[in-house]
């Protein structure tokens, strides 16, 4: 049923008709009593299935690596080697910069975060609790898990606008060389969460060359999907590590990158990149915590891909899982809602995420809607910092973990709750 | 060549001569050109190989849990429930109140340290940090990697003599009755690192029940080696969380606990249990660092084990391997060190160390005597805060990584090496 009216444009009396036909299709749309989810980036059973060798990988009696570690001991905090260098291949990060770590390379970003404040970075005068307020930049829409981090750290958050091509690096640039107490910025370079968005090399030079009255400022690149296109030609990997030390500063890119979209979202492995002297003051604070990450899941990995060109195969067949359900969820959007201009979305071209934004003040009632229809949305404001989204506007739509029909279902529901909140925001 | 002659008794002759002879024998060592390890408790290829079967566990198509979950997904924060319950009967835990991790029970440790740094515990006034300095009890000799993180967080280190017993319960009382800046105490209590010593009930009732100054303070009750025996009868699990529950203070203990030497050292799974206020503070936390643990290598572990008793009866597999490495070294020890009356030594009824000491004021001579001669040790003091053993007498023995001839070289080496110190010493 496609909508071909404009809603702002409606008189009164077709915008009450407009509300009595979409509160019946909400009616209608409740007593089927879904129970559907669109609220995480989980990868679905047949994307974890396409890694199922890893179930029996390494193999009975398979334990060491090319250079001869028993991985099944303790040791070896950076990783094995030879994972490394596959990821360092993909990333354009030299092997020796680069850290394998354990399942979640949030974990990572956490400690580097708490290091810093209990103990400071190399370029800190003094650690930085006790030097509060600690502030933060956010481009926004943004991942949520990152915001939550410094939210619960007490860092004081920042949003920044997301342009089509990453933050907004003119407000970025009056903050950063004025106010010392901006300590990091969180970035999504490829496919941003949740808007698709890809950072251009202009802004990526921009961010690695702004003067920062912080010395010890600090870009937090997670690169999650770094190798997640869903088109032919992927975002290219910017070497943001070389822009930067090429700028003057070598230490400000964190780099972080996981197979938990790879492989098995909750048993792969992670991965920390950074110049020599970030990663030596992150290794000395790690060995307190642990005698090394789990090397028998980083062989098992090893195995699995054996090269980089293996990755890259293995991302073409979750594409091809993943791409049929965001065409899917880009023509019931345009089906349902390209008419009447109440909605915009992203169509991004890799990652996790459509980002879709409503008419200004609804985003809560339609989550809301939704809720009460049994599909499950990520809570209202959910991108921004504290939970806030300004306009109220925004949803984060995760069309991967569903099977097709169901996303059908969800998205149709979505589209109802989107206009019947419409029509009741506009009577 | 068994020694038959207490060095303390000997003439000034007499000592001139076993001096040369000692000598005479390090030369001989030197000429050795031993390349020897006895520094870590790291499980030796034959235990690891006891646990080959985890190299292709689960298996293909086996990833889900009893509840019907999905391991390979996200999710899980606290763990898989039914590995859980097996360790939860083995170390006498309600399931509720037992957290599952990823490889390194240390990681743990460390993180409720600097979350109560940066957020203070559910019994705290405030974060710990601006608070400072926080001060830590250490009953010593101790575990060298709990001392190192309490010494790069700055906390101040208390040693505190070990009995044969458990830790001097009369120097804690009156330390931690008058002063609310102690907020921990390291403890292994069962086949304590590097003692051996098995913390009786009698002990174990005073540190629970012990008036606090702080009321935050806690019991890093790191049972490392729960079921680790070298003899028929195991030492008892005590229920600290039970006792500490029937004292008034139920917050008082955080139990920790990993499969480190039960399956692989590097690969895996960590235990945490408390009163329910503190793993719920403990997760809330761990929250915003992860969505969950590796769940496939705690299916693996489950798998592996099916229950309890299943983890009892691979422990006899590990014993049984254990065993002749501690009878060895305990042969060598009595036979080229007991006459001489210059070493004592314990005799571990469980676990992987044995605490040697040596003549007052020449153990850092004979590691470096060792060292010289190809036998590395753990560095001298290192099982005491800040490194610094107060009387220079102690070295800690890991015998269960190298192989019996290895073993038995390393320690006719080192009882050369603790003799010629000690002539030296008394010259």
């Amino acid at each position: 049923m496609p909508r071909q009216t404009q809603i702002g444009l409606m008189s009164h009396e077709e915008l009450v008709s407009e509300h009595e036909s979409q509160t019946a299709n909400y009616a209608t749309l409740k007593t089927e009593k879904l129970t559907l989810d669109l609220t995480r980036g989980k990868p679905s059973s047949e994307q974890l299935d396409l890694s199922s060798s890893l179930l029996s990988l390494p193999g009975d009696g398979d334990f060491r690596d090319g250079s001869g570690t028993d991985c099944r001991n303790y040791g070896g905090l950076n990783g094995l080697p030879e994972l490394r260098a596959i990821f360092g291949d993909l990333l354009g990060i030299p092997v020796e910069r680069l850290v394998a770590g354990n399942n979640a390379s949030l974990e990572i970003m956490h400690d580097i975060i708490a290091f810093a404040m209990l103990y400071g970075t190399p370029d800190s005068p003094r650690r930085w609790v006790g030097d509060e307020p600690i502030k933060w930049l956010c481009p926004a829409p943004g991942y949520d898990r990152h915001f939550a981090i410094t939210e619960a750290l007490g860092i004081e958050m920042i949003t920044i606008p997301m342009r089509h091509d990453g933050p907004d690096v003119h407000a970025i640039a009056a903050l950063l060389a004025n106010d010392p107490q901006i300590k990091g910025l969180w970035a999504v370079p490829n496919y941003s969460n949740p808007t698709g968005v890809v950072y251009s090399e202009e802004i990526v030079r921009e961010l690695v060359s702004l003067p920062a009255a912080a010395p010890d400022f600090r870009l937090f690149w997670d690169n999650a999907y770094a190798v997640h296109p869903l088109t032919d030609t992927a975002a290219p990997v910017i070497d943001v590590l070389g822009l930067a030390e090429a700028a003057g500063n070598p230490n400000r890119p964190l780099v972080f990158a996981s197979t938990s979209k790879i492989t098995f979202a909750g048993a792969g492995v992670s991965f920390f990149g950074a110049s020599q002297a970030n990663v030596d003051w992150y290794l000395s604070h790690a060995a307190k915590k642990s005698i090394g990450p789990d090397k028998v899941n980083q062989l098992r990995h090893l195995r699995f891909f054996s090269d980089a060109e293996g990755v890259r195969e293995h991302m073409q067949k979750h594409r091809a899982l993943l791409e049929p359900k965001f065409a899917l969820v880009r023509r019931i959007l345009e089906d349902r809602l390209g008419a009447s201009k109440v909605a915009s979305w992203t169509e991004p071209k890799g990652g996790y995420f459509i980002s879709l934004d409503v008419l200004d003040g609804t985003a809560a009632r339609v989550i809301a809607l939704a809720k009460d229809a049994g599909i499950a949305l990520t809570a209202a404001g959910s991108a921004f910092p504290y939970g806030k989204d300004p306009e109220d506007k925004n949803i984060r739509i995760a069309p991967s973990f569903p099977q097709l029909p169901e996303l059908e279902k969800a998205m149709e529901g979505l589209a109802t709750c989107v206009l019947l909140a419409a029509t009741e925001k506009l009577l």
